[in-house]
């Protein structure tokens, strides 16, 4: 039987609605730890916890009572001359366990919000210095969000490529990649060779850079492509050294996913600006911060007159019931020592995945950090030449893992496991068993 | 006692913090109906419905059980391939009373993203067809989120000059201004004469615009311009014979705020594209929608390997939570009545405002619609000279009334009345009475 996605009602994000000529859309009902479960029974490990938001567990005890208890009592205020406690409790906690440096939270709703807001702070700092600096550097195998001015920063050319004529230009520049390397090295004998691409365009177009944009650590949307901490290294040595400003996009690496709480800490650096979505209300709802610091700040302080003030505004900025949930989020990483815990399941989680796949002759890479593990299949594993993505293997893998009970979104031809914190480790080989059965099935032995 | 708003940790949106060295931040405990509490006991009548989003008062009962109920179920799940009651509930419930035509519905967070969604839409519809219409055509006196896809459609120089180089340029076009008249008419005699400058813009550049966006029938943020429906109408018409799509701003003045359940119902007319935030959760959190038509959405369907899908997503698209309180608020208004309800108390709060206001020697306009009652103050009625912006008057005012225990911000000197629908006869009264105190302190009697 076939569908008629033309008479469907909703406009799903991110999808060919053609698709579902084949596959009907799944109606989840209900979703309970790492499970989300459908309408008709089925039940599946969401390993990708819900595009990386879910980092507690669907349904989480701590957290439904926490979003109850904030109901009750204030469901939200405008935020402009306004406080309340929930965000007050928030910031305190978040500026404790950021990067030493970073002194104030501004708040919006999403990733790509947040990630608009850290670039015009950034180009207010230095035209409130009496500077124009109007471009922004970003790494082709970036991804900071969609909106238009986040889009102008998105290397994927996927998401951006079509909407290039109603965009400012920036500057993008090769990134790492660790797994086809331009200079022929491996992840052992890496000198970041190509940091020098970031070098030459940083020296070159100092005086009109305003900042970089970087997700530290995994390109996540680009293919989970890890690369070394010493490129962010060099990359905030070099910016402040050329008055640019760095601005770390921890949407998605934030919240431990990395193992560590943020993953600058992997290089011991502090941005200038710290943008948080995704896991920190739990995967529950849209909230978001950009932190930054004092001299930041300072620029914009003023004499009203002076028209320096940063004027940008959401009407939820601050909702309490996103803070309330992110609070909670944050009480629970230290109460139950989570970044510690999570340690031996990352563990067994890499450790599974290249017992199953490493010697898997479409295999061409298993990269793993903290709570991602990622499988790159490829046509070729000498080569390492890609399937021609017209096949869409990787959505062919996708569905099959649905049917044996594992939401594992591919990127292209990238598996990867980005689970809730909660996967027990009987469950990590459960779902690594179905990812292989589910590549095996599509790719053959 | 002075503060010092340098070390505070929470950056506040749309807020010169130095003001704060006079005014501490005000921290809200408690919200019930139309009342805001804060931690030293006092009361505020949220006149403002913080920020234009609380349409049913604050901690609703239905509200509140309908997230507490939502919560036990599904907190959230992604959204591409997968689809839950909540979603499916709220999208039937608007497209019945949706301007007819309206189709098809595009899920987002906030309003800047509805809006960048729908400047997306347009140009990829055109795009799609092989034409480049990259132009977007605004009116001085609009405002449609900060982002800086949506900031480069903001007339109001306040929030958007400061960003220009960063942004791409648009056509900006002169708007009605009903108080001001530039052609001298009056509400009275007008025929919309202040259009041409509409026409001749399309006109000239039909071949490159892609969409007019537009706020049906009253200009928020621009200060509470309310303008004729016809306006809207031409517009309509126009813009349909020239090939250009019009992009209905409905977040701030949908869900009843004007009268009726859409401002553009007031020129009968079908946008093809409309944008809902705000008041669509009820003012409870962040959640967003963009309403389009058939034609559009079949423009992005096609195989898979043609990429004319529509790529924009963020990470809580869809969210359960605010869909289920989004229904919520849709079964209140039909089940209460209460576009019906709201007459008598809108007729109430314009005729207090005009008995109070009107011959009061600042007064240049008292304008009003539906739930919407605004107080333009000037220096001279008669020339309708403005008040010199430096004195901050409107500031003054709003500063005064919280202490008399209203939340009133001003726009410059516009002061405004958009309360929550549950405001009763005796609270409208007693929020009026303090408004004018307020301003006759500040400006004398």
């Amino acid at each position: 039987m076939k569908f008629n996605p033309r008479n469907y009602l909703i406009w799903h994000p991110c999808t060919q609605m053609k698709d579902h000529e084949e596959y009907p859309l799944i109606k989840i009902v209900k979703g309970e730890g790492v499970y989300l479960y459908d309408d008709k029974g089925n039940r599946y490990i969401d390993a990708i916890s819900s595009w990386w938001v879910n980092i507690l567990g669907h349904s989480n005890e701590r957290l439904n009572e926490a979003l109850k208890r904030q109901v009750d009592r204030l469901e939200h205020v405008i935020f402009a001359n306004f406080v309340h406690e929930p965000a007050l409790k928030l910031t305190d906690k978040l500026l404790r366990i950021a990067p030493k440096g970073l002194s104030k939270v501004f708040f919006a709703d999403n990733g790509s919000s947040a990630i608009e807001v850290a670039m015009k702070m950034s180009f207010g700092y230095f035209k409130n210095k009496g500077k124009i600096k109007n471009k922004f550097v970003y790494l082709d195998c970036g991804y900071h969000g969609e909106t238009l001015g986040a889009l102008s920063v998105c290397g994927e050319e996927l998401y951006s490529q079509m909407y290039k004529e109603i965009m400012i230009e920036n500057i993008k520049v090769k990134g790492p990649d660790c797994f086809r390397c331009p200079f022929g090295k491996t992840r052992e004998n890496c000198n970041v060779e190509c940091f020098s691409f970031m070098e030459e365009a940083l020296v070159r177009n100092k005086d009109t850079i305003s900042a970089v944009l970087i997700e530290p650590i995994v390109n996540c949307a680009g293919g989970f492509k890890i690369y070394p901490p010493i490129y962010l290294k060099k990359l905030r040595d070099l910016t402040q050294e050329l008055d640019i400003h760095l601005i770390a996009d921890e949407i998605a690496v934030g919240f431990g996913r990395t193992g560590k709480m943020f993953a600058c800490e992997h290089a011991g650096i502090t941005p200038d600006f710290m943008c948080l979505s995704k896991g920190l209300t739990g995967g529950y709802m849209p909230l978001s911060v950009v932190l930054t610091n004092d001299e930041i700040y300072d620029t914009f302080y003023g004499d009203y007159v002076s028209l320096k003030a940063f004027l940008h505004s959401h009407s939820y900025t601050g909702n309490p019931l996103g803070c309330a949930l992110a609070s909670e989020v944050l009480d629970i990483f230290e109460e139950d020592d989570l970044l510690n815990k999570n340690r031996s399941k990352q563990d067994r989680l890499k450790n599974r995945v290249i017992e199953k796949f490493s010697n898997y002759k479409y295999c061409g890479e298993v990269r793993s950090i903290g709570f991602i593990t990622a499988v790159e299949l490829v046509k070729d594993k000498i080569t390492k030449e890609p399937f021609n993505w017209k096949e869409r293997l990787g959505f062919k893998i996708y569905r099959n893992a649905l049917k044996k009970g594992a939401l594992l979104r591919n990127l292209g031809d990238v598996i990867y496991f980005m689970p809730p914190y909660v996967i027990t480790k009987k469950q990590i080989d459960e779902l690594v068993n179905i990812a292989f059965d589910s590549v095996v099935e599509v790719l053959g032995e």
